[in-house]
This record gives structure tokens, sequence and C-alpha cells, in this order.
């Protein structure tokens, strides 16, 4: 018999090149074709020599596969995902055209109208710790962004519970292949060497995606989040530490509250193959390579201040590795194949 | 006529070694001292390649010097400064030792009791944009930490005019040269490269310095500080990230507030040599090498939070050359002197 | 009926803990103890964070298992080796204690007199692509060293088909990792970062090696080979550019010549699976997280020199990915077996 | 009296801003114009943050200067040197576009016709180690490049006393900033970081420049130069190892060789105070910021090989330091002046 085949639509920028490595790694699924505009006709090797003993040629147009990934840019994508459902193809969209319920968020947040509104209540939000049973039966799954997947992790079993007050500081610090492939001056290596900065202080496109899916958590409690991101000089990796005031009275004081915060955690993410519970501050170094999303949490008891810190590979957890997590849920595979490479270490 | 002479203790670790370049290139100063218990004996080349050009020996004890600095680990330093005030040379502590004002203090942060708890109260805090005149007049200048540098000089403009609510979260990016010459697993290359991680989440000691000086600026008003500094895979430098709610009603809405911010920032900060106020988010890059202090504010206007970001260069304007701004102040030489360059870059 | 067991003596160095990331990954053995004594009665997790999922506890001793590896510190190898050979246990060395066949060189290069110099003859010097079968057959393998790994991959078609002259320069690029993990201000990295310099210039040990292996390629013919290896502010890989002259009339001109080099290392390394001849000159992101040896030859046409170009990651194909091919040689299993991974990249 | 005045024809690429970095610092000339043709209109700290304090605005016209700097890229520097010489105004080209004696070798490595091949003769290369007193009687300086740079200083004193063989190799390990601020897949920083690998392998540009000056030192040996540059993943730095044989009988075996070598360097580089002959093996990091050549030489007596490396910062003694220190010799002004910055360590 022969396995589920699939595809990847734009396979090169890092999402793309990423979703190859794990695919081909892959036991139960076949990757039959790859497309990309600027490279079209290229061996796969021409173009990413680490992936050169992948017997693959770059295509105009997809294939015929079971199940097809978008990493398409914003914008661009919708399209080419509206084609595939018609198809009949499932489909992962790395993009962010379908992680949005509001279709007037597009207009304000990527700057064009959506094609296709309708589409955004039946995608399905890809993130399997909060959402697995509706991914297991959906055609179209909006991967979520690198920021959103460590942010929303660190603080969903606090803002479900209704233990933190709605006024949230997520402070992330990204690896520049968060940046992507696409080169610029931000991105040179002579100008990012030795250097840290804050991006986007008017507003990361990832924080509507935030404030949906932490709003949905907790309907009744809208959450006010500022979010600052950082570029930092290490190449993959996440690290996100969300600051929020606990409610007063929900968390015993001391080492107790702390043990409580802890068992929350373990308790909300028990039995979650991707994220593990840490018993001190984790790093993104933890994580390169893997699909790990690492949670560390703890409490300043002297201003009241739930600390709480995630750590992922943004191409990874936050990217190619997610998507291959919603793609077994998809396809009926246990969940964790072909994902089980731990972290590469130093 | 000849030089006003200035000599250090503990030479060998990187605040001594910056202090040496920094005091060799000083027109109107003669470092004719430098001590070092584990190297007494060498020339200062031995130790360090890059001041070989100087012909200088270390020494086990210092001798006459007009002015002295002490580069020694926290709670031994403050009793080479006691011999030092007694021989009546002036001092820069380049040490906590006598940054608190209250001994009870020492014991809970630093974990010795304070042998001096008198000399608390006549030591100047030594930040210049803050206590100018008391350092010109200062026999002893307790030289602040990195982090307080570049976080009280963030806050104080908003903190003194009241228009932020207490509640203050400081989010800092310390390069590694921070965690000093020591070696450690910690700071060991193949465990920091490619790696980002939040430390000292349980209170790190520059905590009560910075409570400290916001407390100072408005004593009406108890700051609430959660902070929490990450190391970051660069040599130098620091970004400190802080978030604030600002006071309903004391900032108006929309760019218009953050014009007034600017403004408050250009009038607080108005004839600093050292203090530039940015019209966009700094870059730690952008300070490597110089004595600057780069300020940028902005609102989060859906949120009500101001993000104020600071960046220094940690060994400069966070420990050598702020020392030497102090000595300048002590001396009557003018501020700048000695501390002219221009940052480095790329 | 039961996997075969293994186990690693000495897992805390850099080495050891990637021996167990790979060997855990390993259909087809089990790790099922391992030693190390500063870390004794931990478990792996603690020590390793990227391990935590292993349910193993760091012992005092080796349990039962079929073959071992040691990753004891050289000279203190060799009498582990000795004691688990003793008891019927297959070996694979990752020390250098076992790969000179010539007792007197230990105490020129390492210190040390050889404890079992009649063991050395026994022992198969572990590079499968020059000793497949002695490695099938052997009960003690000497892994090979990082440096030799990547030069004599790079030189062997040339020395053995006697095409270039014996007078060779291996000019390395390592990795931080390279040196282990055991902190050294050599290895702080505030010192690493930002810099590059040669080291060993007085004999790095791993120059006896990479002259006995291209001595026994060509034995008629005294390699002169000055080897200079340089630290470089990254944590994997080394990058070896070899140079030496091109005998004359062996190799046609121009174009053609090039060609003729090419197919020669094609044909030498024809169905080895972790050797790629590459068509342009390598990197070692290339290799980084794989078992790869990474191959490019060329000619300077004006100055008659071969050029030819390695690149390995020391800590999988350099140290225990390499130890995991012999293994799998020595019990029978397929070579690729546990090191299908391809590179990581970016 | 006024001040001499200088000028920068394209000012925003990293050897222009290095440029204005040290003039602006410079007691004895005024830098008061500066062009750049995308950024015309714009000041410079728009451009440069850390440039924001200086009061220049880019210009598309080179205003009235007395000597003027081209960092115009090669093959459009010749142009405006011609203009500018035709004004009477003193010209050092930190272009290739002089560096080169043969007209021929424009075509052949830069891909142009020569516009003025008469002009080569007079322009004098300015490697002030070799050509003091040319430079400052010249018109028009040659800039060297970075990598000619620090080869030829290390090869000189062996090369012109006759005692090594003509057969060459230079191994260079350079930082990303050596190719410049144009943007490129290449120069990307998740490309280049934790990477290194070889380029240019069939002839670097820099090349015909080194043999050039090679051969000026030593008229009756015709040099063969192999010369393999690399990308390492650091901003500034180059370090070149070279390898010659030494002519037998020419130098005394084991360390007394090794000391005459070094008292050859010594000798050779008497009084020059930017080159240091060191005791170990030079750090790039030791010279990061400064003017400084550090050299050290040995020997590999088993092989013959002399070994000898050079480390500078290839924006300042490989760009714009030695450009400055070249118009101070023009202009008759002291040849350290305004040069005299130590290296920032670390």
């Amino acid at each position: 018999m022969s396995r589920t085949t699939v595809g990847i639509i734009n396979v090169t920028g890092y999402a793309g090149m990423e979703l190859v490595r794990l695919l081909c790694q892959h036991p139960e699924v076949e990757l039959v074709s790859v497309t990309g505009r600027s490279a079209a006709g290229k061996r796969l090797g021409q173009v990413f020599p680490h992936l050169a003993q992948l017997d693959l040629t770059i295509e105009v147009e997809l294939g015929n596969v079971d199940l097809a990934f978008s990493a398409m840019p914003h914008g661009e994508s919708a399209k080419e995902v509206i084609l595939l459902l018609n198809r009949g193809v499932k489909v992962v969209d790395i993009s962010a055209d379908f992680r949005l319920k509001d279709s007037a968020e597009y207009p304000r947040w990527y700057e064009f109208s959506h094609p296709a509104p309708q589409l955004l209540k039946q995608a399905v939000y890809g993130l399997p710790e909060l959402y697995r049973s509706q991914v297991a039966s959906a055609q179209l799954v909006a991967n979520p962004g690198c920021y959103p997947t460590g942010a929303i992790l660190a603080l969903a079993p606090m803002v479900k519970e209704g233990l933190i007050k709605p006024d949230i500081v997520i402070d992330s610090k990204s690896g520049v292949s968060g940046a992507g492939r696409t080169i610029s001056l931000e991105t040179h290596y002579s100008e990012v060497n030795e250097d840290v900065a804050a991006y986007a202080l008017v507003g990361h496109r990832h924080l509507p995606e935030i404030i949906q899916e932490l709003k949905l958590l907790r309907p009744e409690q809208l959450p006010l989040v500022t979010f600052v991101p950082h570029l930092i000089p290490m190449t993959r990796g996440i690290l996100s530490t969300c600051y929020a005031s606990i409610v007063s009275g929900k968390v015993a004081a001391g080492k107790k509250g702390e043990e409580e915060l802890r068992q929350l955690y373990l308790d909300f993410y028990r039995d979650e193959p991707f994220v593990k519970i840490l018993e001190f501050s984790p790093h993104t170094k933890h994580t390169l390579g893997s699909n790990l999303c690492l949670l560390y949490s703890t409490i300043d008891h002297r201003t009241g201040k739930l600390i709480v810190i995630s750590s992922i590979d943004n191409l990874i957890k936050g990217a190619a590795g997610q998507a291959i997590q919603n793609m077994n849920l998809m396809l009926g595979i246990p969940e964790t194949t072909g994902l089980e490479a731990l972290a590469i270490y130093p």
C-alpha cells in the first residue's frame, strides 16, 4: 500500500526548507512535490546543500498530493489554499492567512482584504495543545505564528483559570531566522551580530493572534497584551518572558504558591508530548532542533507578579514541526511521528 | 606641574581592565599604580595583550595616588576603601559595597555585614545625571551597577514626574561580559552561544539598588519593581525594556502623548553629555565602546503602557566609563574628558 | 529477543552527552548504563536538560553491557578499556589511548607511558572509510580524533594515489565545542566571541595520528605535515583546508585536471554513505547535526597546488557519530542505522 | 588658522562610515563634506545612528577640501579620483583602482579597462611600513586591500631577506564586515552564523596585489602565492596564517632559529608604530578597534616550514585607519595622530 503523499508550496524559505528536512525523515508520509517560483527547475540540493541527498526537483505547480503545506507569504497564501481545498486536498497553512477569525483584522494588521472570509471560521487554529480534536477532523489548519505558539502555551493555564489580571506583558527574544530567508539590512550579519534591539513597537502582526487565543480561553475577560519582540544574535529559538499580576487570593503565598502554579501547569499539559514543565528557567538551546516547548513559572512575591517563560525552536515548534504535528493529527498518524528528535546540544 | 595620579585596585577583571584602557588615553590624569593579587609581579601586557604598550607592572599594594578605583569583589571592596579613605585618597568604588544606603540590605542581598555602615550615608551614588553636584564634592563615590544604570536612567523622568503607576517591569538583556572574567560553566562559550535564558529569578542583587533610587526620585510612592535579567550571546551591551502603566489623564492620547513623553525626556536630560533621546528603538551595538546611554520611550495606546528602552555598553557607562565620569567630576575636570570615543560600529 | 545493550563511561563531557543523544534514538541498541564520577547519582536530565526525557541515572560503575564507549580523558581511558576487554565487552574508545600504533608516541605527545602497548596493534583505527572490514571484526576500536577525521578523509585519495608531494599544509578551523566541556579562560565566552586565533603551534596532539594514517596509505613516502588548528567563534564544526603540490605530470592541466581530481574522489568514496563529494566549497553549517563529511577538491593552476577542503560536525563524524558508525559495524547492524539525521540548517 | 579640510566620497559603506568615526575624533583635520548618492540629503545620523552627534549632511557632490578619501566601489572610483586630482585635491583611494601597477591586471581581475593607466605609476601603494617616504610626497595614494595589508606585513621580512622559498600559502580568516554593507544571502545572518567556509577559490581579487608587492620586495624571485580566504562568524578582524618553506641553511635549527626570526621581524619593524611583534600567536580580538597589525612567527622544525600569523582589524589597519595613517603622512601630521585608540577588549 502506498504511503500518504504530501507537498510543499513555496519551499524556498526557512519554513519550507525545514518542512522538507523533517518530512523526508518521516516514516509515514512521502514528500512527492515541492514548488517555488524563483527556483523552479532546480534540484533541491542546489538551493539547500544540506538537502542534497533528496531526489526532488522544485516545480512551478504542485503535483497530486493528499495533503499540502503552504509556506507562501502572508496575503498570497490564501489564494493557493483556496485552490487546494477545491481540489479536495487537506492543507496546513504556515502563513497567517487563516489564523485570525475576524476578517476585519486582515486589512488592519496585514494590509489586505481577505479573499475568503467564510473560510476563517472553518479553519482550525493549529495549536494541538488547545485544539487537538478540531485539528484531527479539519480540512484546513492555520499553523500558529512562532511568537504566539510560545506566548499562548506559556499563558494559557493562568488565563483559563482566571488566576491573573488581564494586563499582560510579553517580552520575547527571537533568533534571526524568525525574520526569514529574505535578505535585508536588518538581518545583515555585521548589523545583527553583537547586538540586541526591540522592534515592531507600534504593534507586531502576531499580537492579534495572541489576543484572539487568550480571549477564547476566557471569554469573560478581555486581555490587555503589551507585546515587544527583540532580535537576538543567534539563529534559532524564541524565549518569551511573560509578566502578569496574580489575582489576589487566588494563589497561596510563598513557596506553596509556586508549587500550586507548577501543579497547575503539570495538570494542564499532562500527556502533552511536546510541552515540558521545568523546575528551572529554560534555555532556547535546550530546544534547538526539537519540537518541544519548555515552560517555567514562578512568582515574584514582592510584587505579586507571575513570571512565566517559554522556550521553543522558532522553526520547529514555531513553524515546521508544529505543522507536521498538525499533519499527523489530520492524517490519523500518531502525533509524535517524525518529531522525536532530541535537541542538539551544545 | 604634575598631573593628578590615579590607581586601580584589582585590575584583573573586566572592569579593571577597561579602566586601564580608558585611563591611559585620558589627558588629565596619570595611571601610576595597579594591583591584583593573582597576577602581582606580571606586566599588564602579559595578562591583557591589548594593553601591552603600557609600561605598568601589577603590584600587591597600591602606590601613592590622588584617587583610586576599587574593582574588588563585593564584600571585599569595603575594607580596601576604608583604608584608602583613611589615607586621604578619593575613591570610586566599582563594587556594590557603598551603593545601598540601608546597611540591612547587605546581609540580605550580598550575604555580609557591612563593616562601615556610617560611611553609607556619606558615600554618593555615582549616577552623575542624578547626583552631579554631590559627586563633585564627594570623597567616596559608589559607582552604580550596570543594570541599575540603564534602568534608572530609563525610568527616572517618568517616576519623578509621577506619570506611571508604581508597578514596573524591567526586562533586561545583557552581554556575557557582565558576568565578569571568572570562568564558569554558565559562561563557557559552547553553553552560551546560540542561547538565551533568564536568570536570577529569585531576585538579582541589582534590584535593591534600582528600588532605592526610584524611591528617592519620588519618596511618596513605593515602586514595585519586577526585574528579570537575561543572558544574551554577545560580549557587551545591556538593553533594558521597561514597562509601566501610565497614570490615566496624565499623558495625552495618541501621537500627542508620545510627543509629550519625548519632550519630557529631552527636558530631563537636557545638557546631559552622555544621554541621548532617540526617535527610534536603540541597539546595544550603537553604544559599544562609548559612554552613551541611549533612550527611547513610547506608549502602547491599546494597553496604556509606557515602554521605555535603554541601551548602554555594560563595561563603559555600566562600569568603567561611568567611574571615570565620576572621577572627572570629583577632580574638577570637564566631565566628558577621556570619554569622547564614539561607538565602534558595526 | 532483547536488543543489544550498550553503555558509556564518563558521560559528562560533550562526546559522552552526544553519544547519549544519538544512542537513545538508535533503533537497534539499548543504552542501559552510563557512568560519570563527578555526577554519579544524578539523573541524566539534571546534568543535561535536553536529555531529560531519558530514564537514566549516572552510575559509578558501568553495568552489564555488550558494548561500551569510553569517553574518559586521554591517559585514563586505557585502564578502563583493559578492564572492559577482560570482561569480554566490545569497546569503542573515544580517547586517543589506542589510536597510535607506536607506543613511543604516547610519552612524547600525551605525556604518559602506555599501560598496554601490546593492545595497540590489536586495536583498529576506527575510520570506517579506510578500515571497514577490520572494524567489523574488532574487539577494540580506537575512534579517530576530530581533526584527523576531516584531514585524513580529505587527503587519503591523493596520498594513496601518489598524486601529491609529501609536503602538506593542513589549516583547520574548529568550533569551540572541540575544546570540550571543561571550563577555561580560553573557552570563556567573552574571550572567544568575535575572535579567531591559531593555537598549539608547537604541535597539536592530533598530528601524529594524521601522519600515521597518511603514511599507512602510502608507506613509500614519508608525509611532511604542517598542521595548524584555529579556534573559531562557533560551537560545532571543523573545516580543514589542505594544501599540497601536485606531482607534475600526474594531473591534467586546467579544467580537465579538476575533473580528474573530482572523479578520483568520487571513485575513492563511491558507496560511502557518509562522505559526499561537492562541486563547491563546503560549509560547516551543512554538516551541523549530521554524520557527513563533505569534501571539495580543486587546483590552483598558477601554483600547481591541490586545495582540498573537508567539513564535519566535530561532535558527530568527529566523535560520537563515528563511534556509533563503528559500533554498527562491530555489531553487524547496517552502518547508517541511527545516523540518518540530515544537517540542521540554518 | 584653519585646520586642513577633508572629505569622503561615498560615505555609506563600512569603510566610509569608519573613516567618519576616526576623522571626527582627529585633532588636526576637519571633516567638512561627505557624499553618498543613495543617501544624499540625509543627515549622517539617520544612516548611522552611532554618528548622530556629528553635524554633517550627506551631499551629492563633494565640497571644497584639501584632501579627499574615495570609498567608491572598484571601477567607479578611478573616475572620481581623476576629477579630484584635476582640482588639485590630494586623494587617498580606498578602492583597488590604483593599487595595481600593471593596467592589464584590471580587465583580468576587476573586469574593467583602466581609464587612466598613466596614473598607475604615479600612485603610491599606501602601505606606510614599505613606502613611507613616497606616501609623504604623494598626490594620490592607493590604500591597500584588507587581506594584502595583513599578508604583506606578515611576509615582507622573510621575502625581502630571501629566507623562504617562493611557494607560499596564505590561509586567511576574515570577519563578515569585510564583505561590506551591501546585503546578500552570503552575508545574511542566519547563513553565516555558526558557519565557516572558504570562498573565492578560483582566485580572489586581492591576490594580484599581494603578488605585486612580494615581487617588488625581491624582484629576483617570482612568488608563487596560493591564497584562500575564509568567512568567519564575527564582524571584524582578519587573521592570516602564512606558510612557506625556509631556504635550507639560512636559519638556525631549533629555538635559535625561532629567535633569529623574531629578531628579524623586530629589526624590520623597528620604530613602526602600528606593527607589534608578539611572543605568542595573535588574536583578532586584540586588534578590534585599533590600527595595529600584530605579528608572530615560528618554525615547524619537523617540516622546515615558516609559519607567520598576522592579525588586523579589517576596517581599521585594513581600510579606514590605514587611510588616515596615509593622510597623516601626506599632510605632514605625526603618523599616529587620531589613531592612538587601544583595542576594545573583550
